[in-house]
């Protein structure tokens, strides 16, 4: 069974380090977990995530349900046995691709409106795709077009049949523009969704190819102080093992740490607490700072695609490989990098192949911002262990 | 120095092996060259080239010069030290390029017409984008547009810059619609540029980062075999330690096999023979057989990213992954291969990969197909030096 244990507590603050134990491998936290949305983590493979070091990673129910389907996955020995990776696996509900085709569109934005620009959306994308009610959302598979319904039952048992270790029951998440009002109506139906979640989770059990699975909360509630405490309050009461912030983090990186504190002082301390869709490195170490044990994102490895290299020695904790100031550089990304990128090229290379559009180049970024992400929350642990809150300062330049 | 030494003959037959040294590595012929047009085989890491057994890899002059530039590979370290292969290289010199966007374009045809729709071309692709002269070919670069002159000399020091081991001097590539007077002019033209490059060679020797380069002689002259053998005499008599045989092959796969018997009967025996731009299973057998070693083709690299896979267990020696038939096939690639690959995935899980475009799907792919020739071409040397020919059933089921 999938257990958790404080390790080590930093004196007079919530920040700790934890072991997540499951059936597929042991995860150290805080944890950075790999988003792997169809099954791989975009230009990698199973053994280059060995070699790097990372323990857990993240599916996404909407789009493997979708493609290849649920069934097939299942029939394949779920994702463990179907994508290769045989440790841990994390599943998102759907909830989050529910509201990017819905609300998100609408609305024109995504967990965090940072750039401000008033008390409205002013970028719709466009009209929503989605059509949710009590029982669920309908909505049309981006694969074929054909008419597709999420329920809180549907997406347990979709879930079951991928057999990942942790899975997440299907959300309503909120737009930060989202009024107090809607934001209520949305997490109380959120709430009577984790309901029938748990019946349905019970219910499966021996569905899917992993009968050790558990069944972690989402804590919705967008960024109002009432409804995130009343949210946590609701969803840890339910005995939910392990908790996930979802839904909209507000306006401002203020706003998300504030949303973040709310959350953790209303959810039980011995359990583990996800925050979904996160993964700057100061975001990361600050919501480390309040509590939070794993953390997922696509940033690092779509940064990786687009040029954007992530390093220990520069302000803002990353470089732009194109640069030009890069073209004659035969110094490797990060000196002290063990990736398999920095052992080999120089960024005069790497910046060649990047400007060329060669297909090597986006793996061998992706392994590096991997790489980086991994020994970023090395250093983390490593601080918390010593009994200290992690900063900038701190995993930049880590004591020996 | 590079030396070419015989190592086993068949009986009666032009078939050999053989053992071509340079300063960075002994390459075992016959041999397949891995194409790296622009310093690097697509999708593939140097760490990925060295698990797979391969010997040597061929990059493009015209390409490199073009962008990142030769000064600017030569100051890092040259192709060895800015690609971190650090294995056998080949350049080749950018007629073929100067070809494809010459005549190639306007007659719509490669190096074979092999659906041959009557006495001329009939499909066009363009208007040529080359000015040929006696000096040279003037064209305008794909990168920013700007004015390029590739002449004989010029080509010679951008492969002193680059520094690969086996280097090749500018030639014309006629089309298979060129007749007999054109085909002859540009081989004489090709011959006089011969001409020039070896005295261009010899004054070069210090200027780039590999002064124990050789440059190899390139055989033209279409699919006339007056022209083949004239040109395969006049280059031989010029000295060249090596030679590769280039332009068009005719209009069949049999031109293409007279064409390389006419070549080979006029060359030195001693002396290592390539063969431009053929990898076809079927071809590499009736060309090793006719006495050529080595040969480069994107064809493997390439079908690989349209999910095309190469096979030792099919009619054809591929299937197409995409096929329904996959979707629930849990088997590997291929039974029996020990590339990346086939050792982690099932054909199941890499069909969802191509189907969903994943970027890691180009890699493995291209994985297997390279392993593939690596394992065709030790199956070929193995059956050449046990005195048989190989053919499509020695290969397809070797003797253990």
């Amino acid at each position: 069974m999938t257990s958790f244990r404080i390790a080590a507590r930093v004196p007079g603050a919530e920040a700790r380090t934890g072991v997540l134990s499951t059936p597929h491998g042991t995860i150290h936290t805080p944890a950075f977990v790999a988003v792997a949305t169809r099954g791989t983590v975009k230009a990698l493979s199973v053994d280059d995530l060995l070699s790097l070091g990372l323990e857990v990673l993240i599916g996404n129910t909407y789009h493997l349900a979708l493609r290849p389907g649920a069934e097939a996955i299942a029939s394949l020995g779920g994702l463990h046995g179907f994508t290769g990776w045989r440790g841990p696996w994390f599943t998102d509900s759907g909830g989050f691709q529910v509201f990017s085709l819905g609300a998100g569109k609408v609305h024109g934005v995504g967990k965090i409106a940072s750039v401000f620009p008033g008390d409205a959306p002013t970028k719709p994308v466009g009209a929503s795709l989605v059509y949710l009610t009590e029982d669920g959302a309908h909505f049309r598979s981006m694969v074929d077009g054909a008419p597709v319904f999420f329920s809180p039952e549907e997406v347990i048992r979709l879930q079951r049949l991928l057999g990942a270790d942790v899975i997440l029951p299907l959300d309503e998440c909120t737009s930060p523009f989202h009024d107090h009002t809607y934001t209520k109506s949305a997490m109380e139906r959120t709430h009577r969704w984790a309901e029938r979640a748990l019946v349905a989770f019970e219910r499966t059990q021996e569905l899917g190819p992993n009968p050790s699975q558990v069944l972690w909360g989402i804590v919705q509630g967008g960024a109002h102080e009432d409804l995130r405490r009343a949210s946590a309050k609701t969803i840890a009461a339910m005995g939910f093992p392990g908790f996930a912030i979802g839904g909209s983090l507000g306006r401002s990186k203020d706003d998300m740490l504030r949303v973040i504190e709310w959350t953790v002082a209303e959810l039980p301390e011995d359990r583990p607490r996800h925050l979904l869709g996160i993964g700057g490195v100061e975001d990361i170490l600050a919501a480390v700072n309040r509590g939070v044990d794993t953390f997922d994102c696509a940033a690092p490895t779509r940064l990786a695609r687009n040029g954007v290299l992530l390093t220990f020695a520069e302000e803002g904790f990353r470089i732009a490989i194109k640069n030009a100031r890069f073209a004659h550089d035969d110094r490797p990304i990060e000196e002290g990098c063990d990736c398999p990128a920095c052992q080999r090229y120089s960024r005069a290379f790497l910046r060649h192949l990047v400007q060329a559009g060669e297909l090597s180049s986006y793996r061998l970024a992706t392994l590096h911002n991997v790489r980086f992400m991994v020994r970023l929350m090395d250093r983390v642990r490593a601080t918390l262990s010593a009994g200290c809150s992690p900063t900038s300062d701190v995993v930049r330049e880590p004591r020996e």
